[in-house]
């Protein structure tokens, strides 16, 4: 795979380094976090790991790259399930965590322009001074802002407000060959010829880098308030959701989980949950900018889980509490993580009728294969996480369950009208199960986009699909 | 530009005759309607014209036109203002009107298939009736579904709503090769791989032949309230919007237009205006779950409006009052258009703050150029359409105004942040304009992705940008 690729020497290292003192290392220097994601099984040195710091550094790496045909994998916080930002082809990684300047926030258009370095948790604080919302919120807080552009993150809140790519208003990116154009803008609408903003959206770093972002804001929604709703079991948890959303109060956020995580969420956080009695919860939010709207949500919401069987409704009405239950939620993936020797997961996403069905098809496979699974998700938009946990198995055992188990969660994901991934990507990892879930075709219109941004194929090498 | 493709003959009209019994028409006999769209300026008669009425005809007619290098333009009802619907290159003419059937309407998962040829004033009432609400509202009412997913069409209610890309969940594509592709689905969220879906929303024909459609729907919202405010001039009404949206109130809906339009409306329509005394209006709606929601934003904005210069607040506040006011408005195009002999049309976008500048650049263009022009626009989006009048200008002064003044407006706009086209889309007519606002390397990536989809380039071509 990499002997089309310039093996990198010493020339390729002062180069970089005249462009980005003090902030280059080379092989056999470089710390082994650099070698993988959070997921840990895809590992590979990179030559040379370099912090950069502004558009034009990365311009004039991409463009010696280009013209020595050496692989360039961007990379944020690591954070990644999938081995998206694994230099899999060698070559070099641009650590993007130190480009991390917020640049300006414009309350009248309502947007907020920054680095693809700045950390989801720090995009919260910054523009709710401001009595401004970034609405996506997905669970891991201390990914950079670029990483959830490149994946088009969806999160908690994805049922009222969307995912990443609805609040993505413009971009800048440099191209493979260092060139670098700007997309969209602080403009709300646009039908100005194909719409490449999107297509960089979600491309994992595979078409160009994305190095400034402009966010859409909405207005802060003042008042919030949570439901804890424990039911006698998943399916009459799960079933109550379309049941929910169909009151016409669109919550913000549906989460469900099961007892066992929550369990483990408690051990994990050392903290009780406000009750662990039940087998199955969901968890609801609800917002809006007076506490009428929120209390009109509330009760029509509370009164028709109890109608449908729901044993109790938790409400969680100050800012702590509300922090203390999502923190809990926020926790489950370390949790879960905590308690086994090592896991892959399966991040699909299925329509809401078929939420209930998969789940318990998923849990289903834990007699078939022997193996144990955990899930939690987003209920609310059909965005499940399973999790399969290695635990005792050995290394064969294991790869043998996983690879049995996942071809039943992805097949049956497809049979149901789902997708491969809601919004972890595809990476390295999940390569396979994309190419079986979508026509040839589809994978050869990637193929031409890609050939067609990327000629020499070194953005990024190795993911998505095979070129 | 005709001289790679095939004249067409005897042989390829049998063949659409064999595929599409009794609903092929041949040059010589194609009505003159389908020869331009509803700008009128840009026209050619098609070699065929069919009216079909499935997938599998599509996919069948494209893969012979493939093999025999025909052009095919897909066509709905014509109501562009760009010349992205007429055959410029001759060829085959696929008129979707009759492929117009309602296929599901989901109330679990929340969304509606249906086919492109369904008129976006049909959708409305279907969906309404089922408690649902599919919120983009393109002022042209009779336009397809299929018309306004392939200009990525806004309207009104993207203020707080968002625009056609915002609610297309799905779509079945027919590609140039006959092949025929599902993209997306009735899910929520997708990482899955490039974001082909959005590519082909938006890419006017020019990419792939789009024959199904999922849309995402959304609770109905049940009150609704409209504000009629007169400004003593258009400044101060334009000045108050990023005002009125920073209320925390979002309205669905701002729209300003000054007092010659609504005299030019009153008389289209032979109906009085609640008000025509002042020199500029803002038109606002806002809805809501209940009444409460509703006249906590009424009464904020209201306030704020007085505030700021407004000289009165007209409250509509019953479906009656409301819709009168809206078909007002909706007649805006239709009057100006029948004020003069003929017109032509700018639809850029600017950021929201730069709205009232570009306005009052482009009437002082009327003094600068001699040439009468008429604006209104959705303030709250910064999309502006801008008509200049042709009245009793003879062909070469009318062909030389237009040219500078379009020169003037999209330059004006490129500084301002702005995009050439906010929602007509860029057709034939913009392609100059869309050229010179982005940079080389971006119409290289659009060149690449067309080639990649249609390496024959038989999909509408001649559109959007040269080859």
């Amino acid at each position: 795979m990499d002997m089309k690729y310039k093996k990198m020497e010493q020339e390729d290292f002062d180069f970089l380094r005249s462009v980005c003192p003090e902030r280059v290392s080379v092989r056999g220097e470089i710390g082994e976090d650099y070698w993988h994601d959070e997921l840990g099984g895809i590992r590979r040195e990179p030559e040379a790991l370099v912090k950069v710091l502004s558009t034009d550094e990365v311009s004039r790496i991409m463009r010696y790259a280009y013209e020595n045909s050496i692989p360039v994998t961007p990379r944020g916080q690591g954070t990644g399930l999938v081995g998206a930002s694994v230099a899999l082809c060698g070559g070099i990684l641009l650590d993007f965590c130190a480009m991390n300047r917020f640049l300006e926030l414009d309350e009248v258009n309502m947007t907020l322009t920054l680095e693809p370095g700045v950390l989801l948790m720090d995009i919260g604080k910054y523009v709710e001074e401001h009595n401004l919302f970034y609405p996506p919120d997905p669970g891991e807080k201390t990914a950079t802002i670029g990483g959830n552009v490149n994946t088009n993150a969806g999160g908690m809140r994805a049922v009222k407000y969307g995912i990443t790519r609805d609040y993505v208003r413009g971009l800048e990116v440099v191209l493979p060959d260092g060139s670098v154009i700007e997309l969209g803008g602080k403009i709300v609408k646009n039908s100005s010829g194909y719409d490449l903003k999107d297509l960089f959206v979600g491309s994992e770093g595979t078409l160009g880098v994305i190095t400034k972002i402009i966010l859409r804001l909405i207005p802060l929604p003042k008042h919030k308030i949570s439901l804890l709703v424990p039911f006698p079991d998943l399916n009459s948890a799960i079933s109550a959701v379309p049941e929910v959303i169909k009151t016409s109060s669109v919550p913000t956020a549906v989460e469900f989980m099961e007892r066992e995580v929550i369990l483990a969420a408690e051990e994990f956080l050392n903290r009780k949950f406000p009750d662990n009695s039940a087998d199955a919860y969901l968890l609801l939010t609800f917002d809006g900018m007076s506490p009428e709207e929120v209390d009109l949500a509330f009760h029509a919401v509370a009164a028709r889980c109890l109608e449908l069987g729901a044993l109790d409704v938790f409400l969680s009405d100050t800012d702590e509490r509300n922090e203390s239950l999502w923190a809990a939620r926020g926790a489950f993936l370390e949790a879960i993580k905590a308690s086994t020797t090592e896991m892959d997961e399966c991040d699909v996403v299925v329509p809401r009728i078929h939420v209930a069905e998969f789940i318990t098809f998923a849990s289903s496979l834990q007699k078939k294969h022997g193996v144990r699974i955990r899930s939690f998700g987003h209920a609310g938009d059909g965005n499940l996480h399973i999790y399969i946990l290695r635990d005792a198995l050995d290394e064969s055992a294991w790869k043998r369950k996983l690879s049995a188990v996942f071809d039943d969660l992805y097949g049956r994901a497809h049979e149901l009208g789902g997708q491969v991934s809601g919004e972890h990507g595809i990476g390295f990892a999940k390569k396979p199960y994309l190419a079986r879930s979508l026509a040839p075709e589809q994978i050869g219109l990637m193929r031409g986009i890609k050939r067609a941004f990327d000629p020499k194929n070194i953005l990024n090498p190795g993911k998505v699909f095979e070129l």
